[in-house]
C-alpha cells in the first residue's frame, strides 16, 4: 500500500482483516509510526516495500492524491517495473496517463473504491469503510485479466461491490453525479448569500440546506477531486448550463418550467430505482465488453460463479 | 379563513388554540364538512363567511392558491370592501398586485408563514405547524400599521416568529433559496440520468442525493410555486447562470475552480450564522423602514415590547 491515509489506511485494515499479508508506506514518518503502533508493518521506505512486493509478486496499491504520482511511479519503475499495479485515486483517465507514461510496464488496472468521510489521515481509517461500496474497477479492453481479478478480489474481501467500467466512462460519470453536485451546491450557496443582507438566508429552509450541504465541504477537498476531472467536468458543466439555458428561455418566453421539472422528477425516480442493484456472480471468462455492459446496468459483481 | 387546506387548516386549529374566534370557508363542500365534524365553523358560503368578518371587522385571512384569489376578492369586494386583509400566499408581489385589482379598498398586509409539509388538505393540517417558523410580514412604506398589527400578533399566537421584508424583498428572496433550488435539483438530476444507461446513477452517493432531493416533490406543487414567482425567479436564475458561466471559463481556461468552490464555503457558512436568529421584540412604533432593517439583518420579530 502506497500511502497510509485515509483510504490505504482504510485498505490496509480491511485487507488484514480479510487475513491477507499487508504492507506499506507513507511519506509522512508520524503517519508510519502511527500506524506501526497500531501493529501494520508500515515505514517510509518506498523503495524497500516495493523490493518486497516484487519478490512476492504482490498487488501494489497506489492510495496518494493524484498529484503524488509522477514521483511514485518513477519509483515503481525503477524498483517493480512489472509489478502488479491498480490505484484509489478518484479519477481513471489522468492516472492511468501517469501509469503510461511514469511506469509503462506495470501490470495496471485502475480502481475506484467510493467510500469517504470527512476526515482524513491514519486516524480516521477504520476496516469497514468499503462495506456495500461501489469499487469501480476499470474494465478496458486491453487491461491484464489476472489483475483484474485480483483487483475485484481485494474489492470482494474489503465488502465491496464491483462495479466494472471504462476509465473514460467511469470519469464522465463521477462528474455528473459527484463533481457537479458540489458545484452547483457551490453555486447555489453564492446566490444565496449575495448581497449586503441577510434576509434570505434567514428564509431559508430544507431545499436551500440540502442543496447546499456539501458546499459546507473543505475547499481543498473539493478543489482537488473537481480539478482533477476537467475534461469529464467541463462536459458534466455544459451539460447543466444547457439545460438551465432552455430553462431559462422557457421561463422568460412562456413562464412555463414543465419540461425542467419533469426531467428532474424523472430523474430523481430513475435514481432512487437504482438504489437495490442486482447482485451479479462473474465467472472471470466474461469478455472486458460484457463487464462493461454489467457496470451500465446498474449492476454489481460480488464475487465468482463456481 | 378563506380556504381550509393544509395551511388555512392549520391556522385555524392554531388561531383557535390560542383562544381565537375562528370561522372559515371551503371551496369544496366535502373538506368543509371534514372541518366541521373537526368542531371548526366552516362552511361552504364565502359570502356568509364575509358578512360575519365586515360585522366584527375581524382579520380576513386567504390561504388559497393564487389563481383562485381573482373569485374570492370579487366577494371581498362586494361583501367586505374594507375589511381587514392578510394572506398566506407564497408570493407578495402578485397577490398585492390581485388585491389592488380586485378588492382595492381592503386594509391589505400580506403575509407568508413559511412552512408546509408534503402533505396536503384538511387532514394534514395541525395546530403546531407554525412554531419556530418564519411568518413573513409585508413592510412596505404605503400599509396600514393597525392591520400590520394584527397579522403579527396572529403569526405570534401561532407560536411563528415575524420576519419584516418589504413585498419584492420577499419575492426575491424566496426565489434565491426556495425555488432556485427545486430548479438546480432538478437540473441536476436530468444530468445525472441523461443517456441510456445506468452508470452514474448507480455510482451516485450522498452528495446527488441531497442535491436531487427535492426533485422527487410532486412536479405540480413545483410549478405552483416557482412559476408564481416568475420575476424574481429569473433574477436568481440569471445570478445562478452569471456565476456558473465564469465557472465554465475558468474550468475550460486555467482548470482553476478556486473562485467557485471558496464563494460557495463562504455562502453556506454564512447561512449557518443564519440558524439562531436575534429574536427581537417591537414597540409598533418603529417605521416600516426599521422593520425592512430588522428582517434584512436576519432578525426575527417575537412580541411587543411592552
Amino acid at each position: 500500500m502506497i500511502g497510509a491515509g485515509l483510504i490505504g489506511g482504510s485498505l490496509m485494515r480491511a485487507a488484514e482483516k480479510a487475513g491477507r499479508p499487508v504492507w506499506g508506506v507513507s511519506a509522512s514518518a508520524g503517519t508510519a509510526a502511527e500506524a506501526h503502533s497500531d501493529g501494520f508493518e508500515v515505514t517510509t521506505d518506498t523503495d524497500d516495500a516495493l523490493h518486497r512486493a516484487a519478490a512476492a509478486d504482490a498487488l501494489v496499491v497506489l492510495a496518494v492524491p493524484l498529484p503524488a504520482l509522477p514521483d511514485v511511479l518513477r519509483r515503481v519503475d525503477a524498483v517493480a517495473p512489472t509489478c502488479r499495479l491498480t490505484d484509489a485515486v478518484s479519477v481513471k483517465v489522468a492516472t492511468a496517463d501517469a501509469i503510461s507514461r511514469f511506469a509503462p510496464r506495470a501490470r495496471y488496472v485502475g480502481g475506484h473504491p467510493m467510500a469517504g468521510t470527512a476526515e482524513s489521515g491514519w486516524g480516521a481509517g477504520n476496516a469497514d469503510l468499503f462495506v456495500d461500496a461501489a469499487w469501480v474497477v476499470a474494465a478496458d479492453d486491453e487491461l491484464d485479466k489476472e489483475v483484474w481479478a485480483d483487483v475485484a478480489e481485494l474489492a470482494w474481501a474489503c465488502g465491496a461491490r464491483v462495479v466494472p467500467a471504462a476509465a473514460d466512462e467511469h470519469d464522465l460519470a463521477v462528474a455528473k453525479v459527484s463533481h457537479l453536485p458540489h458545484l452547483l451546491a457551490a453555486v447555489l450557496a453564492a446566490v444565496g448569500a449575495a448581497g449586503e443582507d441577510d434576509l434570505a438566508l434567514s428564509l431559508a429552509a430544507s431545499s436551500f440546506a440540502d442543496g447546499t450541504r456539501v458546499a459546507g465541504t473543505r475547499p481543498e477537498l473539493v478543489l482537488a477531486m473537481c480539478e482533477g476531472n476537467r475534461d469529464a467536468l467541463l462536459a458534466a458543466v455544459d451539460d447543466a448550463l444547457g439545460r438551465m439555458g432552455a430553462m431559462r428561455g422557457a421561463l422568460a418566453s412562456t413562464g412555463g418550467l414543465a419540461a425542467t421539472v419533469k426531467a428532474g422528477h424523472a430523474g430523481r425516480q430513475r435514481w432512487a430505482a437504482t438504489r437495490d442493484p442486482q447482485a451479479v456472480r462473474i465467472t472471470g471468462r466474461e469478455t472486458f465488453a460484457q463487464l462493461r455492459d454489467l457496470g451500465r446496468r446498474g449492476d454489481v459483481a460480488v464475487g465468482w460463479k463456481r
